[in-house]
């Protein structure tokens, strides 16, 4: 292979998020070449159905001229200049007026950063200086929860609570609590959803107690719990804790990364889908359809407010923030991509197409290798086992890997995480797309399960 | 006002970074419009030279074709996918490899993030993950240096040791330690350069043996600090660190967001300039000469493949990276960017011009009200003081605000910090350019001096 392969290039230079260590050096990329519409193409030419749009990432879909031109230009006229202080930028001051627009209640003021791990450290700092600014600095503590992700800078990563990636970093746990998982399946229940509900917000007063209700900051949440398995929690979970949050003096953050931007069929999931206005709405991903790496925290008027009453005159500077916080392009590929939805009313054709892709995707439980199925609207995925085995096992995980490696060979990428099939295609994925999936699924499926009969996964 | 007027949409809307508190919702924001190589100009059309090259970050200029052109190819061909796992891209990839090449030893493995903020996450966690994969995960503790600046997430804003920045948030204190600020001004030293690096390494072995080789991970190092004031180390002292770190088994990371790309003269300076290899090196910044937002932590062979050979078989997943690391987009800016400053030699008219820089700032030390002149190429600062008065003190700021203040309305931006006017311009200035710079310097000094005559700053 020629030093300048790319594939060459990314075994010896690249370190991949969550790459694999055994086989660093040694193993072959697949190099995403092209993308258009639904499809994107490796360096072999092969193409693929994306059902995993990015990665939860792609509203408009690939390749839109429109989107291309508002980053191209706004690279040409004014492509960088420090937001720090008292100074600003055309894209960053309309975006920040829209994103007030389209977001619940009043969240109406904007700190921007550069992804989701950058918005969500925002969000707990500002927080932070909530509290201490009010002579409360020991109120710092953060709940979160298990199976969460909120991304991997030392403290996101320290908030997340998926098992599978606590590894050998450090992370911190003396002010960082997780409470219970609040997936409640339906299909799997032992209890009603009023029950679960109850329980967890028992466990959630609970950890209060424990804690002290003068030591916690804030509570950061999923509204669905997105990479550690779509986990849906069950109707009434988010407004009982939001009123636990308000009654404990507790700031509440909603993580709205992946279900924010159209994914549940809404803008933002936190109050049209669940009745709920946050304090701060974290979002990035779908913001810029992945174009552009972005991400913002959506402040209330009520928290910035009260942060600038109680600003100490000597020290008056709010000092958080990044270089690259309203980044000029970002922020016009952003402004395009909300036109663009706004437009072509892509909200409302996942309204539309989300229950089908739900709808269809519950047929393949009839495959004795799915043990669950579970999502809302356009975010959804498979749960593969051996008959009887529960849980992500490794002869579960291995069976979700086979019947991911039948979709890539077939032409269809699903995002593989322990024994789960992850989906979330582009929100402009049309009901032919979404039969699409679900064919190459059920035809997966069936070739596992038929190499199951023949002895494997081993 | 218009509601839809970008200024009363900044003021209503956005929280800045490094915001005054005190004026927030009513501060009218500078909104720089349109930016054409070493110029910009705000929403009503005045033009200003850029000083401080967008914020440390301009390496070739604004409005640059060929840049803008590789930045709309890409994202009209392909512009995300997730690079998690074994998936990547090929401007990633290609980046990857003019990276390695670039950067001095076998730093040869890259982790991608979106800002320098990020990239400094990554390589302190980089760091915990290498000594807790060999079992010693005690080894978490990070040496930092008071008035070095590197970042705003959590743990890179309590590695950042810049009094001022130190406000109401919460900082990490008991694993984190910050040693003396290393500046050696020759101008006004009281001791010898060698005195001085003697003095920085015994600071340095009595923290370590205060806190416990066996407890430390990492020091933290810009090679010269940055935003802490252009604060310039004695020769020999990177030298004297690096030695330090290897006796005790510390990983040395040099944080080259500021000082890498060209700044300095070099694509890195920490062993152009200062003779050492790190075990790793952060650069954001001049990567895409701010087109674009992107961070990057150069690892070294060393470091990468210890990892991978102490992977647990069990749990092997290297959890840490972004969803945009690697953005294609991003990458193919930093691409077109090394291209552009590699053809036009744009390190070379650095070591050209940059001297030259520093020699005219310095003939502005005749002024009374400035206390010193710092810098290395195309970083510099000038300290404002009234005369007999030392360091940060109100009325020392207050007169660098004046100097400030009077070079804006002369069509300069300086960037103030404290009591000092820093300057970073684009790299692509001219003696031409340099002239101009400080010939507004000097008259907006003597402006200032003029009204301390009269009886100004209170």
């Amino acid at each position: 292979m020629a030093p300048d392969d790319p594939v060459a290039q990314d075994t010896r230079h690249v370190l991949h998020p969550w790459a694999d260590l055994t086989v660093l050096g040694k193993q072959e990329s697949l190099i995403i070449s092209e993308a258009n519409g639904v499809e994107v193409s490796d360096s072999r030419g092969k193409k693929y159905l994306d059902a995993i749009g990015g990665m939860w990432c792609v509203t408009v879909g690939y390749g839109n001229e429109e989107l291309t031109r508002a980053i191209a230009a706004q690279a040409l006229k004014m492509a960088y200049f420090t937001p720090f202080g008292d100074v600003s930028s055309e894209p960053a001051a309309k975006l920040a007026a829209m994103l007030a627009e389209l977001s619940p209640g009043d969240l109406n003021r904007v700190q921007f950063t550069t992804c989701g791990s950058t918005a969500v450290e925002s969000a707990v700092r500002i927080a932070h200086y909530y509290y201490a600014s009010q002579g409360r600095p020991e109120k710092h503590h953060v709940l979160a929860r298990v199976n969460s992700y909120h991304g991997s800078t030392f403290l996101a990563a320290s908030l997340s609570g998926k098992a599978v990636d606590r590894t050998t970093f450090h992370y911190e746990s003396d002010w960082v609590h997780h409470l219970e998982n609040p997936v409640h399946d339906p299909d799997n229940a032992q209890v009603s959803a009023q029950e679960r509900v109850d329980a967890l917000t028992a466990g959630m007063e609970a950890a209060i107690a424990r804690i002290g209700a003068g030591n916690i900051a804030c509570y950061v949440a999923e509204p669905v719990l997105a990479s550690g398995g779509v986990l849906v929690p069950p109707p009434g979970y988010h407004e009982a804790a939001l009123e636990v949050c308000r009654r404990h003096d507790i700031l509440y953050i909603s993580d709205e990364v992946v279900t924010g931007f159209g994914r549940l069929g809404h803008f933002f999931a936190s109050e049209a889908k669940f009745g709920i206005v946050p304090d701060m709405i974290v979002t990035a991903k779908g913001l810029t359809s992945g174009y552009q790496p972005l991400g913002a925290v959506l402040v209330s008027d009520r928290v910035a407010n009260a942060i600038a009453e109680a600003a100490n005159p000597e020290k008056p500077v709010f000092s958080n923030g990044f270089t690259y916080s309203g980044h000029p392009v970002a922020c016009a590929a952003a402004i395009a991509n909300i036109e663009i939805m706004r437009r072509e009313d892509i909200c409302g054709h996942v309204r539309e197409v989300g229950p089908y892709f739900i709808r269809r995707l519950r047929e393949l439980r009839s495959s004795p290798i799915v043990a669950a199925v579970r999502g809302d609207h356009l975010m959804a995925c498979v749960e593969c086992h051996v008959p009887g085995e529960v849980g992500p096992t490794a002869r579960n995980q291995a069976m979700a890997r086979r019947v991911d490696a039948y979709c890539e060979e077939a032409g269809l990428l699903v995002r593989p995480y322990e024994n789960l099939c992850i989906m979330s295609p582009p929100l402009v994925v049309t009901k032919g797309g979404i039969d699409r999936i679900v064919d190459i699924m059920a035809e997966s499926l069936a070739r596992a399960e038929r190499d199951l009969g023949a002895g494997a996964p081993e």
